[in-house]
């Protein structure tokens, strides 16, 4: 049996368009433009491709995009001082301050700076404790767009058996609430964990993100789970010539499609749901701040 | 094999001789009091009980008790009214208000209004935050109590398989997040759970907070599981007399205490360690706002 391939980047091109329906609704019916901020400080070659995809895709929904630049020697008093007038702008729905920032910046003051209802990439602590505690606030963008491919994918969650590989606070841990929200029951796994292979044998959904090529066997998978891989790895790729690199997951794609049900490919599974879900929190944020009900 | 019986009572004694010694360096070293203020409002009698033991047992550990009550018609805003003075006042180093609160009253809005800092309960959405992103905040009570019994008991826990059954943010939630911050692999089962006694039979450690009488059978339990009890239920006891009752755990106790290595039991288990963590966070609170390390 070969497994359905998720197409991530027709998904999330669906998110897009649906995000454009809602944009369109806002200015047709209200009068107000989605605005989304982009604060990015120094000269980090990939974030630099990733804030042009969201300045692309931003302008792409029509939403406004506002763009903020800063040299890497920046101090921190300035960019908060923007975050503060972003904080208070109205034509600001979303504000991103791209991670990572200088060494001699303090992250977590940063974020907390942002605004909780503007916190679009749902980084702020409050943000954490109400997606912890069952609360509405904005979700971190990969792992909502792996529960929205697994929503599109399964439907109904309710009672299947989840593992997440991995605890960070960027994917892991937000979605197992994500997962425990929709009534499965979820075990987390992470480097300490005792028979990772058994674990994952059990498993309907199995959601990896660890940073370890492949390092998920095939042979764990269970017949017919799903499989979200958020892993993105750049392994040297010497077939393809000398120096060449291609990117593969946590999963072992080849023999896991055998086992299961639906499996997402890298690339072209999680990584096109970032932006858009992304897209899809200004949205949200934008209904929330006017009490416009969608 | 019959299971050690961890002895909740005496160890809850042993934390709050550890607050004492604190309370009493806090005093001598820096002339400092801590203080508890706990606002009660109505006359829901538990609460009544309860909250009488939290003020014999403040003064006790020499800690200044703060005790206000209100009448069950009092205004919402007259209670808010009250946490932003016990905010302002640096006597005042933890702040509870007791729940459940009259129902004409927002008790979010409430909890919310008392500053993090002095939230001794954790049930602020920045101490939930903190807690699930590996911050340093306050940590609900009771689940604060069951993970102290378990490190007593066990030394460290890292890679140790557990299940906690109950998914409620006083209880389930906030000890699943202490499990997995002392790197155990951690299950999280509710009532859409499929097949919970399998699940239960992998666990090196059970936690039960589930509210219904003994329905975790002891058979369930793998053998020298460390089963820690959350559940308090009122059953009828007939057999003590007509409309007596008695009072049982979630956990099936005397078959479960076969298997496991060690089990707390229903009444003396976690009971008592509930007001002691919350007498450690006044501490612990104390210590931080004045910037004092321990
Ligand atoms: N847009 C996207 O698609 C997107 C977004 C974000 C991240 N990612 C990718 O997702 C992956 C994970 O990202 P992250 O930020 O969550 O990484 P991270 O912060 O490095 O966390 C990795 C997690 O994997 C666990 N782990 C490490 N080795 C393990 C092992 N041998 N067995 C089991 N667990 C192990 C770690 O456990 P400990 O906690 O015990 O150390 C940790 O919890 C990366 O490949 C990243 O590039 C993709
Ligand atoms: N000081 C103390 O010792 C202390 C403190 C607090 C609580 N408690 C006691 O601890 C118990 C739990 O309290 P709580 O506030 O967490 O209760 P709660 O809010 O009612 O939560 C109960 C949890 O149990 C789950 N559940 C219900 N039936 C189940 C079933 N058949 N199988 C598996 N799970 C099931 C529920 O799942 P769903 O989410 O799917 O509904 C829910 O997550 C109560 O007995 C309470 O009295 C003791």
């Amino acid at each position: 049996m070969s497994a359905h391939i998720i197409d991530g980047k027709a998904f999330a091109a669906s998110v897009r368009s649906d995000v454009a329906k809602d944009v369109q609704s806002l200015k047709q019916k209200h009068g107000i433009t989605p605005g989304l901020a982009v604060v990015i400080v120094g000269e980090d070659p990939a974030s630099q491709v990733y804030v042009r995809n969201k300045v692309k895709q931003t302008s792409e929904v029509g939403m406004n995009g506002f763009h903020f630049e800063y040299p890497a020697d920046t101090q921190e008093e300035e960019v908060l001082q923007k975050v503060h007038e972003l904080n208070n702008d109205p034509a600001v729905n979303g504000i991103l301050v791209q991670l990572p920032l200088p060494d001699h910046m303090n992250e977590t003051a940063i974020i907390e700076a942002i605004s909780p209802e503007k916190d679009v990439d749902g980084f702020h602590v409050v943000n954490s404790g109400l997606l912890a505690t069952g609360g509405k606030g904005l979700v971190p963008c990969t792992p909502l767009g792996c529960y929205l491919m697994l929503k599109d994918h399964l439907g109904d969650l309710s009672g299947k058996k989840a593992i997440v590989v991995g605890r960070s606070n960027i994917v892991g841990k937000p979605m197992a609430q994500l997962l425990l929200d929709a009534s499965c029951t979820v075990t987390i796994a992470h480097s300490r964990t005792k028979d990772l292979p058994a674990e994952v044998a059990q498993a309907d959904i199995v959601v990896a993100a660890v940073g370890r090529p492949e390092m998920i066997k095939g042979d764990w998978i269970k017949q017919d789970a799903t499989v979200i891989d958020v892993g993105i790895n750049r392994i040297p790729a010497p077939e393809r010539g000398q120096g060449k690199h291609r990117l593969v997951g946590d999963v072992e794609y080849a023999t896991a499609s055998e086992n299961a049900g639906a499996i997402t490919p890298v690339p072209g599974g999680v990584g096109p749901m970032t932006i858009a879900c992304l897209l899809k929190n200004t949205v949200t944020a934008t209904y929330r701040q006017n009490d416009i009900k969608k």
